[in-house]
Formats: C-alpha cells, structure tokens, sequence
C-alpha cells in the first residue's frame, strides 16, 4: 500500500518501494529509488539518481540530490551522480543535500542543514539546525554536529566526535587561494561553541577546545586547549563535574547516551569490540 | 468573507475566521483556530492544534505546529500539543514554530527563525532572521533578539533585553552531559554581537555584556563586562554617545522606540505603572 | 519556445521573454520583466515590479521582491519598488532578495541568503548559504561573502573585497539606538573567518584582518591586524604561502580565479585599465 499524493510528480523511471508515503507538491526525479517504508513530505525535491534507505522520513521543503555548478553551465548535459541517505534517516524541514553525499544508516538532521557534494557520513550521525557542511569532507559514526556548524571543504573528523554551536572549521591559510589544508577532528574530541580551527589543525584523541577559541596549533590528545589564541590549559582528567565534583572526561567513560556503549559502558563494549575483532 | 486558495488542503475540524485569507498550497491541519482577519501566505503548512491570533500574518514557506520527535517514533499515535500564537503577529517566510509553542501577541519575527517546543515567549517580542530558540525555554516582553542568535534550552530571558547578531547563550559545563544550566539575562540588559555566554551565568538587571566577549563570571547590576574571558569594565553610566559624549545607559532612560514608555519617557512611565499596581 | 509549467500563477501584466521557463507552483505577480532564457524553479514566488536578467537561474523555493515592513501595516495602498537582478545571475534556492534591491550582472549566490531592501551590489558579486545582507548598504564589483556572513545596514563594501564565513559589520555604537555607524571595507581586503567589525570602522585598502579579532580601530593599508580586540601586527606582504614561504599579499598581485585579470595578471590588467580611462 502507497499513498501517493495526486499533486505529487514522480518520474516513471523512480522506483518506489512498498509502504512509501508521498505527499503534495513533490517532485521525484529519474532512477530514483525510494525503499520501502519511506516518506518524503509536502513540497519536497528529490533530483533524478537519489536512493533513499527504508524507513527514512523526509521532512517538507527539503530538497535531495542538489545540482552541482556544472549542472548550470550545461544543464541538458548534466548527469546526476549517484546521492546515497540510508534506512532509517530523518532529514528535517528544509534541508538540503546536494548530489554525490553518501550518508550512512540512522542519520537525524535538524532543520535548514545544507550539505554539499562529496560528503561522506557515516552511520548514527546528528547534524543540527541551519549547519553547512561544506562538502569534501568526511564525518564518521557517532558524530553530533550541534546548530550552525561551519565544516570547510577537506574537513575530516572522525567517529565519535561533539562540535558545539557557531564552530567552523576552516581550510585555506592564506586566503583567497586555491590551496586547501582541511581540519583534522580525531574521535572522542570535544569543541565547544564559537571556536573557529585553523587550516590544517589536528585535534587529537580525546582533545577538548573551549568555548570561543582560536586554534592556531595542534591540540594534543587527552589536553584543553581555550583561548585567542588557545593554549595548552590541562589535562581533560581535571574537568570536573560542576555538581558533583567528578572528572568527567574523556566523556566516552561518563557518558552514554545514543552511544553504542549505552548501558554497557564504554570499557565492556570497547573490549566487546575488540574480541569481535579478533573473531574475524 | 474569506479567500482561500482552491489549491489549499484545510482540514473540516479547523476553524477559520471571517477575513482570513488562504495562499496557495497551504495546508491547515485538523483541530486548527485561525482567528479572524488572519493571513496564512502561500505554501505554509499548519500542523494541528494551531491556534493564530487575529490579525496575523504568516509569511510563505512557513511551519506552524512541527511536531517532536515522539511523532517520528509513532507518528499514527502522536497528539499534537497545542501551539498558541498571539494577535497581530508577523511571523515572516522560511520560519518554523514548533508545536507546545505559546507566543504572545504582537510578535514579530524575521525569515528563516526556527522556534522548538516549550519555548514561552511574551509579548511584543522581536526575533531576527535565522535565529533559533531551542525551545524550553523563556522570552519576556518588548525583548528583542537579532539576526542569528542562538538560545539554548533552560535559559532564562526576562522582558527588554537586547540580543545582537550572532550571541550564543549555551547550558551544558561539560559537554556532552544530561546536566543543562540555562543562562539568566535580567531586564534591561544588552548582549552585544558575537558574545558567548557559558552555562549557568546571569547578567543582571542593566548589564552590558560587549561585542565578541566569553563570559564566564555572572555579570553584576549595571556592569560593563568585555573581553575573552570577559572582565568588568566599567558602570554602565560611563558608556557615552560617540556625537554628543551623553550617557546613554541604561538605555532604558535614553531610548524608546517601540518601547511602552515610547513618547513618555521611562520614568514617567514606570510611575503610571507603579500606580496602577498599587490600584490594583 | 517558453516552458511554462501549468501550475504556476503570472500575472498578464508580466513579460516573459523567449525561452524562459517556469516551474510548478510559481507566483510571478504584476509588471515583473522575465528576460529570455530566464528559468524560475518549482515553487518561486516573484512578487510585483521585479526585473531579472537574461539567462538568470533561480532556484527553487527562491523569493525575489519580498515586500517590505509597510506592506504589512497596508497592504493595499503598498506599491512594490522595482527590484532588479542582472544578467546571469544564479541565485541558489531558498534565497529571498527583497524589493528595493538592485543586483548587477554575473551575481551568484548560495542558499537561504537574505538580502533586504536598498542593497546596492555591483556586478560578478558572491554571496554564500546564510548570509544576511542588512540592506541600506553597498557592495562592489567582484566582491566575495562566503557562507554566513552578517552586513549590517549602512555597510560600504567596496569592490574585490573577501569576506569569510562567520564575519559581522555591525553599525550600533550604543545599543540599542537610532545612531548608526556603517563598516567601510575597502579594496582589495581580507576580513577572515568570525572577525567582528564594530560600528564606523574603515578596513583601507589590501588590509587584513585575522581569524576571531574584533576590530575597534580602523585597520590601515597594507596592514594585518588580529586578537580581541585586534592589534596591528604586520605589513601585508610578512604573510608568507605556508608551502613554497613566498610572499602571497596583496593577493591581487597572486591570485587571479574568477577576477578579470585572470590569465593576465593584475599588473597587466590594472594598466590596460588605467589606458582605457585615459582613452575616455
């Protein structure tokens, strides 16, 4: 059973799977395919070559597949790259996400995300509200992007990583040019809101950056940095929690939530892990 | 006498007031009050359980009423909650008001504003373009909060605050935690462009926090705080005008428009409410 | 040959060039002029007395000629400035360009900008996803904004400016007050990533201002300023490329994409121009 609005435009070469909510005023472009169970709101977009996994709702006004700028130059010619989003996704109202992003299984976004071509998102990803991902970039599993998050082209961060509200990592050290060096977020890293990174940056394991820095050097694992420029501060062990006095840091032993480690802790499923690993 | 656009999808349970006016492609959702002289602009969804105030404007392009995240989950048992917007409001295109929203009468907001469930906002408050309210929260009268402001959820704004561009008020001290410590901002006080406040501060009553500042201390009566991270600076009756080299705070006695007291002056005015407390 | 979908809405009273297209559900209202080959995307909404350019693409979901704040107090009596858009113009979806604006030729933008009323912007102009043009201001030929940029009203943005994502000109020396201080940039300028410029300074000609500053004192020629608040720390041409240590500023003189003396060299370009005067 569909229901397929009949203000909805769907190309007769899209494949729509059972169970596929459509609703008014959508455009499904060629060679889609919409899985099973998948909903894509009034007034959506979704360009021609878009694949979306089972079970993804798409929210109003959002628009898949994005042209890139050679679509503009020679649009009768423009072929559609292949746009990946996997089961499970929710893509809030008014989001947008160009052609050629791969975004893996369980991935939630707020509203107004824009997300440009050759991002590659992992599984289980949060990206919040009105932030730009520049494309040309990689994010890994687990990660949450809070609000209004710049990531510049070359960007590569890593699974497990938290970046707070206004951050923007940046990639051309001498700007205008044409040479980019990407920041470098290594899993299990914190930075806070209105910190701006470097071009070329590395944050190490574990590292933390506090609110509204400017990150001129490489972060070292396991340390704070804060500060215009930031500097070295401490260790994450001597961040306490402010009610009860205890280190809370690195956060991957104190907090679990939406974490794959919830209710196990961080130490059984690191060592689950790694005997899986083993196993194979 | 009414206009409502053939091409609009209005539920038979909502209720629609004489001289409301219906764009095209609007959808208004069941249990719906749309009060009488409303404008509802082309291509806005209104998710049950909306009530709009007389008067209103909701630009194009807009959502009233989003649903939370229970409905992704169950989307066949979700019951929206209530979503109340006062009288006379302008809520202008691209904006997003989630539903367990009250706003008071003659609210105004720019494009692009997003507002999530259980924000509690008074009346005649302003709110610029992309900014995003994150809901549990409150707002107080006459307060007005610029262009790409971010308020977090557990803060506090009282009635007359300035917000500028590009303010963020935070909540959580070790990010990521389940512990959230909203900002306080107390009456009269001015949070200048690009200031960062950190979990839990409060500015009190006539405080000026300047442009591109870290606040980390509560923020004393009538206190000038600056810098990264922010020290104090100065009484605010110290800040001059640039032309006349007058004191010009706490602003409250030096500037009125769109304020009650506008015409009156502040004193004058908070007498005659004085007064009419005491009557009462 | 015109591609006019039969869901959209124009007036008779607009003209509409050869080969224009029009998408599903687009408004385009009284004494618009639609040059030839102009495409409008689904769900545009072209208000009254807009004037776009031959060849111009704009984007889905896209706003041009947004009425300004005395349209809501009568709607009736309100008669829409012309608002105009030049030649080839890409103008990305979501973006709302308000009355009253005048945009030359070659204009690109990215998604959800807002440009409000009395902007003035040259021709071959950028301005990138989230950027918040405050009207009331000027922006010169060539100019570069990238993403999530904030120009307060009276701005004076001069022509081959750089502006990166994050940056705010603020205009309020007190606020809040009816005294505003526009930010003058000058040519050949760099404002880099999240900079604060407050309200009256000048930024002259090929000078820097580094990541995160805020700048209270006008920035000189050929200068690099940086920190909170923002010192001078060198000439210009001290900032080395961080790969080959050669001098890389002014850029004019190093880096040529997209800017008329491409492939010439600025030297070269800049005589031929100073003949092409002399010869008028």
């Amino acid at each position: 059973m569909k229901k397929i609005s009949d203000t909805a435009r769907i190309s007769r070469s899209a494949k729509i799977g059972e169970n596929v909510v459509v609703g008014h005023n959508v455009t499904i472009g060629d060679g889609c395919v919409i899985e099973e169970g998948v909903t894509i709101s009034d007034n959506c977009i979704v360009y021609p070559n878009c694949e979306i996994g089972s079970n993804s709702f798409i929210g109003p006004f959002a628009t898949i597949g994005e042209p890139t700028f050679p679509y503009y130059e020679k649009r009768d010619e423009f072929v559609f790259p292949t746009t990946r989003i996997g089961k499970k996704a929710l893509v809030r109202s008014y989001s947008l996400i160009y052609s050629d992003v791969i975004i893996g299984d369980d991935f939630q976004c707020g509203h107004r995300v824009s997300i440009r071509e050759r991002a590659q998102i992992g599984n289980n990803v949060r990206i919040g509200t009105v932030s730009d991902i520049q494309g040309y970039c990689s994010i890994g599993d687990y990660t949450r992007i809070h609000s209004n998050v710049h990531i510049g082209q070359k960007s590569s961060v890593a699974a497990f990583v938290w970046i707070f509200p206004y951050v923007v990592l940046t990639n051309d050290p001498t700007p205008p040019s044409d040479e980019l060096y990407g920041v470098t977020v290594k899993s299990f890293s914190v930075i806070a809101t209105g910190s701006i990174l470097l071009p070329g940056i590395t944050v190490n394991l574990d590292g933390f950056v506090g609110a509204h820095s400017l990150v001129k050097k490489d972060v070292p694992a396991e340390t704070v940095v804060s500060g215009v420029p930031a500097s070295e501060i401490c260790n994450v062990r001597k961040l306490k929690n402010r009610k009860t006095g205890e280190t809370c840091y690195p956060w991957r032993f104190y907090f679990d939530r939406g974490m794959p480690w919830e209710g196990l802790g961080y130490e059984v499923w690191e060592k689950a892990q790694a005997s899986d690993k083993q196993g194979l």
